[in-house]
């Protein structure tokens, strides 16, 4: 096969990618909010920060920490240095991304800002693996935040206004999740029978927009588009939902996982028995008045950084198909009365 | 040499990538704003927008309205249908994108969304540059604009508030550009003495912070940034200023481009003989009132995707350095008395 074959054959169906040399994910880092490690995989995350403002002085300097305080903790578990990470793939939901940028700034790794709302962790992760498998990297860090006081202001209300939240609405988590993305081939195991956790391969979503326009109830903005991705990730592997052992997505809630599994049974694919969801499983519904669940970047990347990556290194499961969630939403676009389109982004990940 | 070498040969230096099979540019589209179809630029543009709402209710729209014609103009100009192409790499500088995501959707091109205030341009022909020689895709589309109203009322006051500018301020460009980055091995020459025009390699830009404050003022906030990459690539190619025909930044304008040029003498690179700054080009200073020239991710688009690529096209130039430049603030990060980091991305641009 020659090289230009040998490089067609990563393209998957319309809209995948198989990777060659699947990178793996060398170390994981996670922090989370005082009310994201009262909760149910609070016992998961790395570091838990009691004080929202992380001794800040405003919401935004409060979730640069918090990128950067996941940075560090992810190089220091892999026991490196900036300097040894050749690009970083980040972003979060602020406008212009600020919180990323004055978060790490102070790394200075070469930095390729990205968007996709609450899917950023599965664009960062895709982005990030594809710059290593492509040979244009050794190690790539994915990053991405997001802080419950600076969303609400961000997209909703200040905290101070004292709005009431619907049923519908989800609680943006507070938290940073990082994932440093290696060559394969310059992988070391410690041990022979240490588990490695690989990125076998991607489905890049589209912007898919059903005409929803309720910024309260997100998780049905989103779940058409997570629809769309899944669905197309089972067309061009050519596999059915038992392929996996878990299909995780980002933020729907409890309301968009019904419309979620509802639309997927349409297509005779039922992913009822083995779908997770990162903002049902962040919170107690019932004892922290979370309503539809966690949202934001943070939310999918932390549970993934943490629990998701622990039930794959155990062995727990093998196969997991991650698909963080974005709602393509601004203050400006819901002032002016647009919908809100979604966007979902699939990470094959495997335990080998 | 094993197919891992060869991939590892593709990281030039500490922040570069030197392409394989560098990528084509396939076509290109600028759409463009009255004013700057008055200016020296004009002739130069596909399409002259006399409305600049482009027969719109808002700013966003109108802004979604250009991105949305100059990706209809990009694949036409190419002969392709949206289906042909797979991924968009894209961004603009409103916040969460909505310029980018609203303007788009229709085309249903799996899609990167990303951030890098006006260095958008480069860092999505980095990325579609990246995409397409990694083997993840045979035509990328690369797209970004800027809108004067829209990002005055982004980023500093609406236009009715009459504020005025100082004469470091810039004119942020109304426009969209677009180019379609292909695999080189699937090129069809239209005739044997057709000149292509490839994507040698690129410098992926850190973010860097001198901490200037002033967001009237971005050329200074940026030209540390440019500074930084274009110092960067010539270390890891190895080369000096006359290696490029030109080198092109997006919009330092006049005050950007003078800190630029002191600051690489003072590390012994003269760029002044072949330095081009694309918001100094695209309007006329003393008769459009523009003080400072353009800027915006608009900017340095629209003079890629036209006349840079002529000067190209007919051997005026044979090798350019495009180096777009953003500046990283936001409303908010500027309320709250931060600075405004910059960050720049640089693009090899070369006629075969």
């Amino acid at each position: 096969m020659s090289e230009n074959e040998m490089k067609l054959s990563k393209m998957a169906g319309k809209q995948s990618i198989l990777f060659s040399n699947p990178p793996c994910i060398l170390s994981a880092a996670s922090i989370a909010g005082k009310k994201e490690g009262e909760g149910p995989m609070g016992a998961q995350f790395d570091i838990i920060q009691e004080d929202p403002l992380l001794g800040k002085n405003s919401w935004e300097e409060a979730e640069s920490e918090l990128i950067k305080q996941a940075a560090s903790k992810v190089l220091e578990k892999a026991g490196l240095k900036s300097a040894d990470i050749r690009y970083l793939v980040g972003g979060d939901l602020l406008g212009q991304l600020i919180a990323t940028s004055f978060g790490i700034a102070d790394l200075e790794i070469p930095t390729i800002g990205i968007y996709g709302a609450c899917s950023t962790m599965g664009e960062a992760m895709s982005v990030g693996a594809m710059l290593v498998d492509g040979g244009f990297a050794e190690k790539v860090l994915a990053i991405t935040s997001s802080h419950f006081a600076g969303a609400e202001k961000q997209f909703r209300f200040p905290l101070d206004y004292g709005n009431q939240r619907p049923y519908s609405a989800s609680w943006t988590v507070t938290g940073s999740g990082a994932v440093i993305i290696q060559d394969h081939n310059k992988y070391q195991k410690s041990n022979p029978e240490e588990v490695t956790i690989v990125i076998k391969g991607v489905t890049i979503g589209k912007i898919v927009d059903y005409g929803l326009k309720d910024s309260m109830n997100m998780g049905a903005c989103m779940a058409p588009a997570a629809y769309e991705t899944i669905k197309q990730n089972f067309e061009d592997f050519g596999v059915q939902p038992s392929y996996y052992d878990r299909i995780i997505t980002g933020d729907l809630g409890y309301v968009g996982k019904n419309i979620l599994i509802d639309l997927l049974k349409e297509k005779n694919y039922d992913i009822s028995n083995n779908h997770m969801d990162c903002g049902i499983e962040i919170f107690d519904k019932d004892s922290q008045d979370t309503h539809a669940g966690g949202s934001g970047c943070g939310c999918s990347a932390i549970i993934f950084a943490s629990y998701i990556l622990k039930q794959l290194r155990e062995k727990v499961w093998k196969r997991v198909l991650f698909i963080p969630t974005g709602a393509l939403l601004s203050q400006v676009s819901f002032n002016e009365g647009k919908s809100v389109p979604g966007i979902a982004h699939a990470v094959i990940v495997e335990a080998e």
